[in-house]
């Protein structure tokens, strides 16, 4: 490996996952799939480019262009996933957003709280 | 959410996935759900569990404690996970290593680099 | 950078660091020398060494031995860092904790919250 | 914290260092104020800014704004720091590139590979 390709291997930098995302996705409905599918539109987003097409993010997958359409639809559908609109000088971009992820971890980890202290209390 | 559960989640932290192996472990033909094995495997390394057991592994995971053997064997057999043993105290731990991972994706990188080469000078 | 060379760099692998304790930290009242110690005591932590001395931390700074002894005494002082102790097999052993510093940050955040809200209806 | 306060430090994110840029920015010469303010420009750029200016780094950090330009001239000089510019819609912007860092980081193992080599031919 070169210096060139060091660099490189360095500017493309890392993906951070946050712990409770790996130990609770699975608890949330999502399938390994689906997550990926969602890690990868947060490396994108990373990048700079705020909306990947499913051409784009399927490149970089074991999944075709056609399943990779359907897994974004349905994590629009079920929530996990939003298209946030942008006008930058009259012009309207779109962007995914991974806000609503982390509103559903948040209000499973309240539940879960929840369900926890009743558990104690009952014992 | 309170102190100690803010607490929790920082101490909980995050694994960090290189770039490079986003980009390329579908080239390298490993699957999502493989590939998320792989990261559960990581998390659980950098927590002090070198050896999970394939059922501690899909207590997180949306795949079965059999499905996890058979994807674990598989990653074995084709070289992409690998079992260290280590001797302390004159006990025996076996430990699952991810060095073959970072082998394979180096070839990879490297025959990449050739190819993108050849193709050039042939233009 | 060869086979060996790559597999040892992915090895070594990364610390992250929260973008609040990044955003913060000055705040709280850390200097950038301080908020180093901390971040080599976690990756001390994270590399399985929860109790590093201060010559193994400045081995890796610019500060000396004796300087390193001094920041990580005053964060102790000043309650961003915490010395645990746990019995194993009738031996104890101390380890380095950060959930001090967590928890200051978690004040902070809440504290900051309120002003921010005391002004907005202030206007 | 509820569940705004949730989803904002998510979104925040991470910054990832490299443990091999832990282990060997003393080396290199790079104080820990020095290592403070690169990792302020990554974080930046990871957020989309690409040119901080020394206000808004010193805005995060413990040191004056004027302190900050001396620290991001003397990183320049010294080739850990590079302004790269780039032309878009015949507009001329700036932008911090850690390129030579990298470059120097490599250089470093590179050089300091072939010094173990040649300790360990002499015993």
């Amino acid at each position: 490996m070169n210096i060139e390709q060091f660099v490189f291997l360095q500017e493309s930098g890392n993906v951070s996952i946050p712990g409770i995302l790996l130990n609770y996705y699975s608890r949330l409905g999502i399938t390994e799939e689906e997550l990926m599918v969602l890690i990868q539109v947060k490396k994108f987003k990373e990048n700079g480019n705020h909306f990947p097409t499913p051409t784009e993010l399927s490149e970089y997958m074991s999944i075709t262009t056609s399943t990779c359409t359907s897994v974004l639809r349905s994590l629009l559908q079920r929530g996990f996933l939003h298209i946030e609109e942008l006008e930058q000088n009259a012009i309207l971009y779109e962007m995914y957003s991974l806000k609503p992820l982390w509103e559903k971890l948040y209000s499973f980890l309240m539940q879960d709280e929840k369900k926890t202290k009743n558990l104690e209390e009952e014992q």
